[in-house]
């Protein structure tokens, strides 16, 4: 119902209870290919496992620590974006996004991630937002490149996907350096 | 950030933690009017007691139970209305609202209410809508007569505002004689 | 242990876990007789399902919120009555009661009633007692009506009942026109 | 409102948030009297202390571990007795009893320990109750003995009474030697 | 990681979550052995329930009311002592203890005793320690008799261990009489 | 009680709450040393404050989150080294460090820092360590750097001290690297 425009196409809205089929649905469709990249797609096995995560970050929304969205394009259900957490006392944030099979290509996940990376500087007023993307997932790390994000190292083996440890890059920005 | 457009001059949008200095000084400004009609005004000495209301409002809506809004108009915030709770058993909920002193008679209440109504049915699929007024207070029995809501009767001494009872008429809608 | 004597042959007792068979018992001995204006009963499969509800009971009145007890008869359990929740800000509450089947015709519900209704107003000194029925429900609407509560309206669709919609009538007393 | 009648003139009631004022009274009469073997009548400086004791208790009470009562003797609160609590694994209690200055050697809190011993053997179907008191508080010694409880030993500096140790002399009475 | 060393082959380590197999294993390898005087062994079925067990002593020790510690010796983990609780307003506590089969004899089980009761007088600045042991259970209480505890009592029918009552013989000890 | 033992002169202890004390003076005597890299130094005004932090800890190591310690010197405590938390599901931790004024230059930090790596590889069988500083705070990047951590890069603009941002190089360290 709460809608965040990011362009005609394009909007964001905090995941709600109702929306745990629609994303289970779209998780299912693209397994093989979300897997690549995404830890929690094996474990999410039903929509009761969408909905437990919603209910999640409701409260995480409810905490004042961030939230996450649905990414709605052309009416339909499409991915998902949003702030792992908000560290208010520093200021800073750091986001997470991910699009379903075949949907990209179509500029949504840059408009939708220069939106949210709007909210957290002009909305919430914090300094620095922070995008982490694996090493080897250059799909993804386009995206923090394409807004201008400073490259400013790499964390060995920060993450356990599966069977295998990866590398992430740290991209990072700072409000002062910001054009919205 | 997150907005419920009425019409081009009006949105709702969830409370958040932030709204709550701009919630205070809506309240301190229309005081005498305000608390004509509603309890809480009384209790609402400084920004920290509208901050805590938004914090109860947050959780409301992490659990599942309806939520609360902002009312902007123009870009300013001028009310709030919210759904008390869902009774998701029964499919049904209760929509109450306010407006500050010196905005009403521009048709924003009706409007975002209307819009309330639109969401408990076609969004959240509730079967009934409820909206109680104080006997008294005309210029909210208004919103829902105008919207087409039955007179369904009036509970006596239902509310305790400060010093004295007042008795509540109960205006009900329900799904299959709305019309949008 | 703790019992509020009706008269001679009638008691309250807060509901105590060691109750839920009997309670059960009552419940599965009444099963198509309740459900006709019970929703509770289809869900009450075994006497875990009692011992959860009477847990519940006792959070509610551990919480201060009014309390849930058996309706004793003739040493046996014959159905339950008890307070909704209690509004201390309005002064208000409700109350629902039913009875086994069999046990009708003695006059026992309009005596726990009765005795409940004391108790809000003596016991708690609350302003306000709510009694609300199905419309078709006429041995329900009974005792309200014999106890001198006003009707006050009838709130359209206001409870699912397994397949079905009902209208509720509300009855309402003051404390003023109470008489003891 | 909910009573266990122990006698004509004595009964017991569940301590509700209502007694608070008439529970904090009945302690500041006595105090220099009952701080000589109760630890806790320092602390007990509001009727707010009082009524946050009472919480405590009902929370006891609604979690099934025994309860706190009021002893209410020709109409009025003279004193406290309840459960410590209640070990259903060994399915053994521990009582604990006091009563303000001036009513004492009227028998009141012998039949009201007699009554709680019959409650936790046959109400509540436990096999062991446990009254423990100070080696030199004859008073509360002689309720046991009197109701043929058995010495069964001294716990040395048991409890730290304001500003020095006390032993506690233990008493102990099994289900199988129970007469009521 | 963290080590209390009694002597240079047995130290105690509070128990840890990766601690549960070797937990278990200890445990499921003495059943008969330990079920004769302990009531928790029938219900350790699996390394989840010790897992669960070692969950809730580490929040005792977080809500600094004592802890549970498994003894180690000559690298292995042995059996478990600890705190039962601290009653920090009263200065006291309880010692329990446990060894598995094939490890008595060695003095493990008196040092480990000695050793915590040390803890209790000198670090945690304790008035009185209790060690409680059923009257059958001789090997038990030569425990606390060794360490010079003075036997304050029987209490009867104590426990219930699996299809019985046992009593209970009290041995207590003060910080005064206590020679490290 | 519970020992780290890191050598003759050096051990770890978790803290608890009777460690308060200690841990306030030796913050109040290092103030301005130590708030020129530490955050939290203004915030902890009294005892208290030190105490609410060590609950905190203890909740974390009853979380099963790692934990935090003292630093024991010959007897005094002279600082604080624990993990941040441990990510299970990524096999990896993050440590901090501080030690008090006039305690440096007696390798004591470096040697409890190796001790606590030997137990996030050894003990916790983790996959990877994160150290992270000031990019100005050159005392604490030796510490890393002596023990062969890797630079990985310089997160700018990380953490805010009282009135301005400060840059964090991460050092990282990976299981398979670590020579005890």
């Amino acid at each position: 119902m709460f809608v965040h425009t990011v362009n005609s196409d394009t909007s964001l809205k905090l995941f709600e209870i109702r929306d745990a089929d629609a994303l289970f649905r779209l998780t299912d469709a693209s397994r093989a290919y979300l897997r690549e990249w995404l830890p929690w797609v094996d474990g999410t096995r039903t929509a009761e496992d969408s909905r437990m995560f919603i209910q999640l970050t409701l409260e995480q929304f409810a905490s004042n620590n961030g939230f996450q969205s649905g990414i709605w394009w052309k009416g339909q259900l499409v991915g998902g974006i949003g702030f792992h957490n908000i560290d208010w006392s520093n200021r800073k944030t750091s986001i997470g996004y991910w699009i379903g099979q075949g949907f990209q290509g179509n500029g949504i996940m840059t408009s939708a991630t220069r939106a949210l990376v709007d909210v957290a500087f002009d909305y919430y007023g914090l300094n620095r937002v922070e995008i982490r993307a694996a090493k080897e997932n250059h799909r993804s790390r386009a995206i923090p490149e394409r807004l201008g994000f400073l490259n400013e190292g790499c964390v060995r083996q920060a993450e356990w996907l599966y069977d295998h440890f990866v590398d992430h890059v740290i991209y990072g920005m700072v409000s002062a350096e910001w054009t919205t």
